[in-house]
């Protein structure tokens, strides 16, 4: 396992000359049924149709070349072995393993990381049984009623995959179950959320690796507040998901606690207890073992090296094409399921958090783009809106799709002889197809350039396996796009001067006097700013 | 009121000459407090702090320079009084005024579009009794009851605004009132919103201008079928929001018809009925009249020549020093309010639907970047997910933070010294520093460049008044910057594409044998573009 710069690569070099002239998918040959045919890739049930980038089959050779020369399969499968990946050559950092894949690595013989396997089957079996406490009436609140809503507080990784998630498999909630989430600082996030609560009936699922989080900690205050002003117990209604031994790994202040581990990144925590306790309140043990199989399953597809055949690491290389050689700054992420519809935040975090840095694995600073802008919002809505832009704006927007054949709810008709769920796939594919072709037109408002690339991944059904399937999908093009471009995709120092700058106003609050409170405004900015040039 | 090419305006070549060494926010009086007090605007209530941007007195006395000579100013006046602005010389186009602002100007004697205001007095009248019909309980279900909850059924336009704005608002609801959405043709949009509801008590808003929406009227259908199974007549449950005459407009079919004019595109229709109808319905009239109130207020401040003293029209000049002369692809709006959580999904509609344009006024394509991608999330959420990537990644992202010194509801607690609403604000105003400052460190991995532009808007609470405010500093930021790149704001010729390849291949499903049904998948689009081909 070695780490080379990007501008190293022999591939780097002939793709930017293959950039000069990309393939032109207007033509009258530029996309035709037999590309759509050959340009596909199929596995886990998964299909990904991409006769619609611009690419030709020498540039996928270049991809797949860029790919051997960097290693990445090797790198992937030594991160699944236990390397420790989170690090920086010779400078202070986490200096960790990355083994969010060990806790799907439970249907396995030979695990990759035995240890981190049977860590994660621990907690699963602890799970396993609390779960089934709560369904046979062990675990009830004070007037022995049971307990129909979890709310997760977490923020960033302990809230936005989980919630991405349940929203996603909302269809499969077990009867009279439901899951909420509180996240922000906002005193009105709390507020909102527990005014539409039966809060006796609440379990309340604190969820911070380090116990210190300050969003999760005041919410946490919050929530006890709440119970108490109820005359509840909050012992009885609160459990958590945190480190051994962190300051809130203490049996006498939740009714059950859950580990999570140092060797799993917060964004990437969405298939350990992180994600798993609120969505096993929900949906069931069951389906959370559907979420891990589904995963697993992408873990292992992902282990081959041609590109031609593995799903994640192909899209990493177009996405690298789209981004470092033909130069486009963002990447749309446009689910046609409105289930979905907070998928594109969870992969804003996991892409953007990971792969947002601009210093090696040596220390250096990078002499080439690392990651793009990552946005999107559920089809149909969006091409009453920004799709505009992507048709025919001045800046080109590379679009991943993702569709399902059939819808969850089994609620459907058909208006003019098509259902609504053919509606929205037929809408996808057109979409894609129009970004690709364009089209001529004589009143000139009415062209579009086309040669806007993209491609669809699409499935059956948004099911608890093939949500475990595409989460992993997209941490795995995330991971392997970060390992080509000698970046640590797994640390987060970018967060830290907000802190400190942020625990400085607040001190300045705390302090001023009750007389002439703070108002949070210009002037609290000059003087923070006068105290930083007094320090310099 | 004349429009010329963006880059013939002596201003621009000046413009790009300053870009060549931008205001440096990093060295020791890169960043004042007596910077931070002199880039101030106020407004309406309304601060605007932007001693973060990377802008020097020149740069602003040069931006001052291109709104007059692009004559934003004039141009924004003529609109609000009729101009036929939405339009390209000498080509098939909509052709229409652009009159957003008259349903705001009913606070004025004399209205600057008279009859446009006349009307929508009119429809607020009609509207008012309807809601009070509701209230005394002469509007009811069949069995007498009052109802409950209004959902609104309709797409981009017909959806973004008004449910970005019922969110924001839903701390002032009225007692047992409640507004819900509808709008992907995905059917499981449809089945999971009447999963949650009493159906009986449900009062459904149809909106669409032309009544012939495919996704509305589709799930307008799956409504129509729940309410018939169970047993409710639809004409009693169901209002429409459509244009005078269009296929919508028809009495036996809907309790109450509100028109909508085509003079209001969809995108800016928010203040028209298309929002106010289920925002009265759930806010009361009040909060509505006090919504068009604080539009109203910014509509007349944003007459003012003068950038130092014109909050909408100093962010559009600061958009376009970032975008077209500092080159940053993107804009992120971020609010530190949870209430305003889709917000920034209304604005890149607002903002992409209108600016990602390539073709100028006079039909010629353009030779500049015109509107950029528009995406965020609420703080604090961001700041634990891609905040990273803000702070070190490798594309520069301009930040517009939008603030409130109170919250809401009123729940809060102090932990630590500080209250809730202290640390969402702290941490606002630190984040804004940080992005600007930077910080040097010996570890390259804790280092941050800084001189990262960003600027805040932060007012005393988000309330109908400071909502409505807010709403219209964004409509007119991004007019002024259409204006000022000689496009057109107000068509969305991108989005036809599509459709008509949307509709091929529906027609593909709809004619195939029930014995072969088509597969939606890449033998569909084989076959379209087999027929593509041969049209060719």
């Amino acid at each position: 396992m070695q780490f080379q710069d990007f501008s190293s690569f022999k591939a780097v070099a002939r793709l930017a000359l293959l950039a000069r002239e990309p393939h032109d998918l207007t033509t009258v040959d530029g996309l035709s049924a037999q590309r759509i045919r050959e340009f596909k890739v199929s596995a886990s049930g998964f299909d990904l149709l991409y006769g619609t980038q611009r690419i030709t089959p020498e540039v996928l050779s270049a991809l797949q070349d860029l790919a051997d020369e960097s290693g990445l399969i090797n790198t992937f499968k030594a991160m699944k072995q236990g390397a420790v990946l989170n690090r920086i050559e010779g400078y202070a950092c986490e200096n960790r393993q990355v083994l969010h894949t060990a806790s799907r690595d439970i249907f396995e013989e030979a695990p990759g990381s035995p240890d981190a396997t049977t860590k994660a089957k621990i907690e699963l079996t602890k799970l396993n049984a609390f779960l089934n406490d709560i369904g046979s009436g062990r675990v009830v609140n004070a007037k022995g009623q049971t307990f129909t809503t979890m709310v997760q507080v977490g923020i960033g990784g302990s809230d936005l995959g989980p919630r991405a998630l349940y929203l996603a498999l909302k269809a499969y909630s077990l009867p009279g179950r439901s899951a909420r989430f509180i996240a922000n600082v906002d005193p009105d996030d709390v507020a909102e959320v527990l005014l539409g609560l039966d809060i006796s009936r609440t379990l309340f699922n604190i969820v911070s690796k380090t116990g210190t989080t300050l969003e999760t900690l005041t919410n946490e205050s919050l929530v006890r507040a709440a119970l108490i002003k109820e005359g509840l117990d909050p012992a009885r209604h609160l459990v958590a998901v945190t480190g051994e031994g962190s300051p809130m790994d203490d049996a006498s202040r939740y009714r059950a606690t859950f580990y999570m581990y140092d060797y799993i990144g917060g964004r990437y925590s969405a298939t350990s207890m992180v994600g798993v306790v609120t969505l096993g309140f929900a949906l069931g043990y069951a389906a959370i073992i559907e979420i891990l199989r589904g995963a697993h399953e992408i873990d292992r597809s992902a282990e081959q090296r041609d590109i031609r055949k593995n799903i994640p690491l192909l899209m990493a290389m177009l996405g690298i094409w789209n981004h470092n050689f033909l130069g486009h700054a963002t990447i749309a992420v446009l689910p046609y399921s409105q289930a979905l519809a907070r998928f594109p935040a969870h992969l804003q975090q996991c892409d953007m958090e990971s792969n947002g840095k601009s210093v090696t694995r040596q220390g250096e600073s990078v002499g080439w783009q690392t990651g793009p802008v990552v946005w999107g919002e559920p089809g149909t809505n969006g091409q009453h809106a920004f799709y505009q832009l992507l048709h025919q704006g001045t800046e080109i927007v590379p679009v991943e799709f993702i569709g399902f054949r059939q819808n969850q709810y089994g609620l459907d008709l058909e208006v003019e002889g098509t259902s609504s769920q053919q509606k929205l796939v037929a809408n996808m594919l057109a979409q894609s197809l129009a970004l690709a072709l364009g089209k001529r037109d004589d009143n000139p408002a009415r062209c579009f350039s086309g040669n806007r690339p993209n491609s669809v991944l699409i499935t059956d059904q948004l099911s608890p396996r093939s949500m475990g399937a595409l989460l992993a999908i997209f941490e795995h093009r995330i991971t392997f796009q970060g390992f080509c471009w000698n970046i640590n995709s797994f640390d987060q120092e970018g967060v830290q001067l907000g802190k400190v700058l942020a625990t400085k106003l607040l001190q300045l609050l705390a302090t001023a006097s009750q007389d002439h409170p703070e108002k949070l405004d210009q002037e609290c900015l000059e003087k923070i700013l006068l105290q930083q040039a007094q320090m310099m």
